[in-house]
């Protein structure tokens, strides 16, 4: 039997060449009593043409044929006639002469147009996944998801590692995330959770003496869904024994590197540059920054401290600051009006809204203007290096609404005002994060990261006396201003862990009852350990250059965590809760 | 700083080198005023002296060590003495001496020592699982792990395939075994499912338009385990579109064939055989036949059909058979006690007794010798070439309960009479499989595999007048006598699937309900395709040379599907079930 060969892999050097093709009709059309095809298979297209000067047979059963039909054929790889050339596709000087056609499957109208460039509706693209993802732009995608995982897993192999299955049924741990749960069948009332990440089973893979392992690993999370959030996601899951964090970094900066070279043709530099969160913070107002673009936050508390301008004066008072972005040569472009629905969008972060001055023949102009001294003014003028045209946009509040607010403004702006360079990659590493933050409403400290973080050494005594200023032996790896991931050491000896525990809260018993495997696990030869765990999803978001998380992920959730392909979740029987042992609440 | 070194790479070759070591103690020894500690990493072990004449320091500091303290050692390569050589350890020319000791964590007493040979009780070998994975033997089993899953990538990567992840959250689809539930938070009193298999994405998949499809996948059945069962385990899923039997049959072939000789060093000669299952279960009384033996089911149905011995004629006249293994030059060490236990053995699978003869100085002897005529004893003793010394153990019932009995005892006498070759490789291919099993109590037919199964394209009228008689265009993989798992080709057009659900007792309604999606999708362009899937976990078990599933897991899970180690599945809050509106039942 003759083999099939790929449409897409044909060219000129195949003229002459019978050739066996499988695929699927992308278009047909009819012209002049022929019938010409193009059949899409993985590879790419090619233009198969009935003739009835070929075969009359081929030419009628061609008739019947419609788009998406799955269909083999034989036939003569020709040149094309020079007026016929189709520079557009691979294939476009050649074209396949049918001899036989046989009807593999039959389609009916495809709900929407498979084409790169598409407006249809996302939900019908996702009840018809199986049509959307023949679209060439998807095909890509996933070829490129391929291709990252190999990139990574090739360098991690190569670099000693072993990649590990840890559990999916596994134990309900309350702190982090919501739990999706799994009730037991064999255990009474009990329950399995899904995993929020493998970080305690990959700390005990270190306590087995493994030394380095990896995974490929779905993790779960039961939370309202935001755009770039899904009820499952994959991470590329890290730990190693007896590395530092600096060890680790240059790791995953060199795997990272090898990925962008292998995957997109990319070359960065390294080491990549790193940054204390409490830089990001204050000149970016982000923990994750996007370092492609500049505008950064301008401090200027010391120059406004004493302004007769209420706003600014009492939000420092406060123990708040007074921040601005120069948003450098947009005075005339941005109208009160504009300004207005920048006051909005900031309100959004916690603002009450945002003062604003323009420069205007070396002046400062705007409604605030005339609260300020000439000293303030000439303060300001020279701190934001503003010149003539600029528009400051200001920020005075407590400091995480002032980060919080001008940190998704100036995103939004860069943005808008077309700052960013899409072709560049720019990574980061946030480090020295804070170990806990401090709930005001629930008047506890939680974990930063989580609560098996390490804390800087030195700072270890201060868990005693001001938790919140110790800082976590962590790092976040940042990309074009996206959380790529990010890691830690972790806690190895078990009065540290304790410790910790108590800080966060936890008494003697509940700390037995949830991490009691882990306490004691540490009192066994437990290694010096740390890792990191990147998302999978993202790395080929912005690898593949898309903004949608979904069109990553080959079998996607809706925002309210359904899947529209197959209508899960669904109703189940009462015969499989009984054997559960759960019912159904009554709704509400 | 030095860069440390795995002490499992030490050898002759390093003698006069400073090295930084760290590990485990894996033993401590003092003698004559001197320490030997044997320090362990991945690597493996290295030995360590401490010496005052060295550092009195680190000889003072290593009189607190224990056995699993973490240590960070440095000194100096040195040659061992003669007559200290330890040729048992890869590092027994040498040792190292000490110069600093820095204790990097202690250990508490292990509960069971940590060496290859071990009887400690299993259930405290998984609650301490990261202490049992430091033994050899399981970090061994690892690394092969990693090895195998790495060396089928490799192939499919090479083959064109794609690897690609297929949700966990999913629809529930009872057809099957029983499936894990997960409650949905948003869609009060609905259920996602844990996949039993990604079976149907893998088909969308191909609808899809990949043609090449692979991923190493987690899959999850709540049934009742047995020692070989797991709740989760993980399968090598594949799929592709246009392939024949054969094609995807060959692949799968040089596919293992290319693991055998990476992980295994083993070469196994292609093609496999090939056995269709009427001959697999008339030959071996089994679906999965171990071929590393022979003692085949020997048939004898026509000799001794009109025997006066009444369970012989009676089975017969019933529709069975009578079958017997000729075990040979086994008659004088099997007593009739022996045969009792033989006896009892094979009622666990129905039968009803063990008839049996001995072949002493040419004749037949034992209990059933005198109702058989001449005719028929030198009838049986010519079909089952029987000779002075051999015992015959006869299977007289229905064909199944023959075939399981006599299979079944066949594997234990192979096992106990040593007629199996453990260090071999004996695949097969069965093949031919009856598309539908009849369940007599339910009165209707299941899916021998699963309801997407391709019939044998000859066979598919039958569907309408006998069912029972379609045969699937399905093939396993036998291993050693173990399924390592098996596949088919699909059915691609809507009308045939329709059919098939009907057959299986589907209304309309209910085919819709479960399957609507899938149903829809062959409506589009489904290419003809087909896969398989292998169970991982059984081919490392086999890799491995190991008998128990669980060495195989790295964090496995007892037969009540419990995680002793985190203790999973565990109570979980109140607040926890309210946000998913389930309650539990009261216990009965």
């Amino acid at each position: 039997m003759r083999e099939r060969v790929l449409a897409g892999r044909l060219s000129e050097q195949n003229i002459g060449e019978s050739v066996l093709l499988k695929g699927w009709v992308q278009k047909r059309r009819d012209l002049g009593g022929l019938i010409f095809i193009d059949l899409r298979d993985k590879s790419g297209l090619v233009q198969v043409v009935f003739n009835p000067d070929h075969s009359k047979a081929a030419l009628e059963a061609a008739e019947g044929v419609r788009t998406e039909y799955v269909l083999e054929v034989t036939g003569s790889v020709v040149k094309r006639d020079e007026g016929t050339i189709n520079p557009a596709i691979a294939t476009g000087r050649i074209e396949v002469v049918a001899k036989d056609l046989t009807i593999l499957n039959k389609a009916k109208t495809p709900p929407f147009l498979i084409q790169d460039d598409t407006d249809v509706a996302e939900d019908l693209r996702l009840k018809y996944r199986y049509i959307d993802l023949r679209r060439n732009k998807l095909q890509e995608t996933f070829k490129m998801r391929h291709q990252t995982t190999q990139a990574i897993r090739s360098f991690l192999n190569d670099d000693g590692f072993l990649e590990m299955e840890t559990p999916i049924l596994t134990k309900s741990t309350p702190e982090g995330a919501r739990d999706y749960l799994v009730p037991s069948r064999v255990h009474h009332g009990q329950f399995y959770a899904l995993p929020q990440s493998p970080q305690l089973f990959k700390q005990l893979i270190m306590m087995s003496g493994f030394e380095k392992y990896y995974q490929i690993a779905r993790c779960f999370r039961d939370e309202d869904l935001r755009a770039d959030r899904q009820p499952e996601f994959t991470q590329v899951d890290i730990e190693t024994s007896f590395l530092t964090s600096d060890d680790i970094m240059d790791m995953t900066e060199q795997m990272m590197r090898r990925v962008l070279k292998e995957v997109g043709n990319v070359d960065i530099s390294l080491p990549l540059p790193r940054m204390p969160y409490d830089e990001a913070m204050a000149r970016f107002g982000s923990d994750k920054p996007d370092t492609r673009f500049g505008m950064e936050l301008i401090h200027v508390s010391d120059i406004v401290e004493q302004s007769s301008f209420k706003v600014f004066k009492g939000a420092i008072e406060s123990g708040g600051k007074v921040c601005l972005l120069n948003v450098k040569g947009q005075a005339v472009n941005y109208s009160r009006k504009d300004i207005d629905q920048l006051t909005d969008f900031v309100k959004v972060y916690g603002a009450k809204g945002l003062a604003w001055l323009k420069v205007d023949d070396g002046q400062l102009t705007g409604p605030i203007a005339k609260f300020l001294s000439d000293e303030e003014k000439n303060g300001l003028i020279e701190r934001a290096t503003a010149a003539d045209g600029d528009l400051l946009l200001f920020g005075s509040d407590k400091t995480s609404i002032v980060y919080d607010s001008l940190g998704a403004l100036r995103l939004k702006l860069g943005k808008e005002l077309d700052l960013i360079d899409e072709n560049t990659f720019h990574f980061l590493w946030v480090t020295d994060w804070p170990l806990l933050e401090y709930d005001e409403d629930l008047e506890r400290y939680f974990a930063a990261h989580h609560p098996f973080t390490m804390p800087v050494e030195e700072d270890f005594d201060k868990l005693n006396t001001s938790p919140g200023d110790v800082r976590a032996n962590a790092y976040d790896l940042v990309l074009n201003g996206y959380e790529l991931g990010g890691g830690s050491l972790r806690i190895h000896k078990k009065e540290q862990q304790m410790k910790m525990l108590d800080v966060l809260g936890f008494t003697r018993e509940a700390a037995d009852e949830q991490f009691g495997f882990l306490l004691e696990a540490l009192e066994y030869g437990a290694p010096p350990h740390g890792g990191i765990a990147l998302g999978l999803d993202r790395i080929v978001m912005l690898l593949s250059g898309s903004s949608n998380l979904r069109d990553t992920i080959l079998f996607p959730k809706t925002a309210s965590a359904s899947d529209l392909l197959t209508n899960a979740p669904n109703d189940v029987s009462k015969t499989q809760l009984d054997e559960l042992s759960i019912q159904v609440n009554d709704k509400e």
